[in-house]
């Protein structure tokens, strides 16, 4: 692991955070988690550069504050190293108490680059995408002015994934009126009446890059979809971007469905990274 | 303003935060912002306490993670500086990407000590105290998980207090379901029916200590309070730690009636500082 921060146009070696940081004190600020495969190159870049790029208006960063962590985010794309991950969080900058945003306040963006397994698509590998889960208790408020977006505000998870049964490898978090939103670390796909279908994020949520890849590819829909589905649904799909697809063979006690497809989804996936 | 960082069980010189604290990865902790008198002592430092301890508890730190910030909030208390401010954060400590939390997770706590004017209670400097203020537009997400407590996910904060009028000293904020929470800094107090009330906090918003010493004198009671109650209310008042209870002279453009106990107010809680 290593830890960089940006500064003067360039990423230099990590030079620690402030605990005056907008981060730190009231998490006003966004991240993006990526993974860089065989020759270095992301993959999704585009749908990240997207997601941050909207979160930054969504938070009212300024022209400036956005101009300069896009270049931040473009130089971080164009130099990674093969088959590695990073973490890229970008805060509104430093300032003493208070929630008002200073005129001269700037961004810091820091970066931490790790490894990344490299892609192995033999159907042994792919056995361990065959995973366990169930409904968890914590349920996700309903905020649209935050939903969708990948800011630091993540409390909600933090209490949701200490609510994991011992064999549960994901969760189905669903919001303040039992709709289903999104698991704990990635996001869920239901197949319902012949059809795949994944939660509308308007409301709660995060908008992951891998289900933008599979909504692009016509291969789902988005949908309300209510609790009630959890039990009726023939088969189920967690997904990000560090594991791509996995199927749900067991959910709240309940055998499901692996379907064929699926396979082929993460062939797919995986010959992204190569 | 000085920063100071709890280490081996005293203060020390501030030592620079990490990037990997889960503070800033996610806002996985809590602060208080306190004030200290002409003698150097909290008058409400039980009300700090509570709230942060109940805050702990409720964001389930452990036994001895709770111990550790409880020591450290003692030894702020009994050492600040006279006519001083604190800034208390504690964060669940530093770990590599993930929601899940290691056993051996141990709490960044950090202090921020700054200086808060002396007491003045000349009717000039009350006169002061009268505000301008109006509805926020941005509501607030209702989850009862998090509501009450003083967390470090503040992004609808962030983004309301961007939402204020240029004549504005605060606002009003209500949830998603039009019930009136809170001010942006502050808790609010309506006056209606020939009595104070304010809203209960059950669902959203921030519990802070001058509402309970409030709420503890009888002076004042929680209700359900609706939207709709801005627009019938006699008389209106904020309060927090650093300013004391204000009264809204003038709110969304309606003159307020200024009510003589709220100067009654104002001088009890200046006495409790001096």
């Amino acid at each position: 692991m290593a830890i960089w921060r940006w500064r003067d146009q360039v990423w230099q070696e990590y030079a620690s955070a402030n605990v005056l940081d907008r981060g730190l004190q009231f998490g006003d600020g966004l991240f993006e988690t990526l993974r860089f495969g065989a020759d270095g190159y992301c993959p999704l870049a585009q749908h990240h550069r997207q997601r941050l790029s909207n979160g930054l208006q969504r938070l009212q960063f300024s022209d400036p504050a956005i101009e300069m962590t896009l270049s931040a985010f473009e130089q971080m794309i164009s130099t990674a190293p093969a088959n590695s991950g990073a973490k890229f969080i970008v805060t509104r900058g430093e300032a003493p108490r208070g929630y008002v945003i200073a005129a001269d306040v700037s961004p810091n963006i820091t970066l931490v680059r790790f490894e990344v397994a490299n892609v192995d698509s033999t159907p042994e590998s792919n056995s361990v995408h065959h995973i366990t889960a169930g409904t968890n208790p914590i349920r996700l408020a309903r905020q649209p002015l935050l939903a969708g977006i990948k800011h630091l505000n993540r409390l909600e998870q933090v209490l949701a994934r200490q609510q994991f049964q011992d064999d549960w490898n994901e969760s189905v978090l669903l919001d303040t009126e039992s709709n289903v939103i999104e698991g704990c670390m990635s996001n869920v796909f239901l197949y319902l009446n012949d059809k795949w279908l994944t939660p509308y994020l308007d409301q709660a949520g995060i908008a992951g890059v891998v289900r933008d890849w599979l909504l692009e590819s016509g291969l789902v829909e988005e949908a309300v979809i209510h609790q009630s589905s959890l039990v009726q649904c023939e088969a189920m799909i967690f997904c990000n971007t560090l594991s791509g697809p996995r199927s749900v063979q067991c959910f709240d006690g309940r055998s499901l469905a692996i379907r064929d497809e699926i396979q082929d989804w993460q062939e797919a996936f995986n010959r992204l990274y190569r």
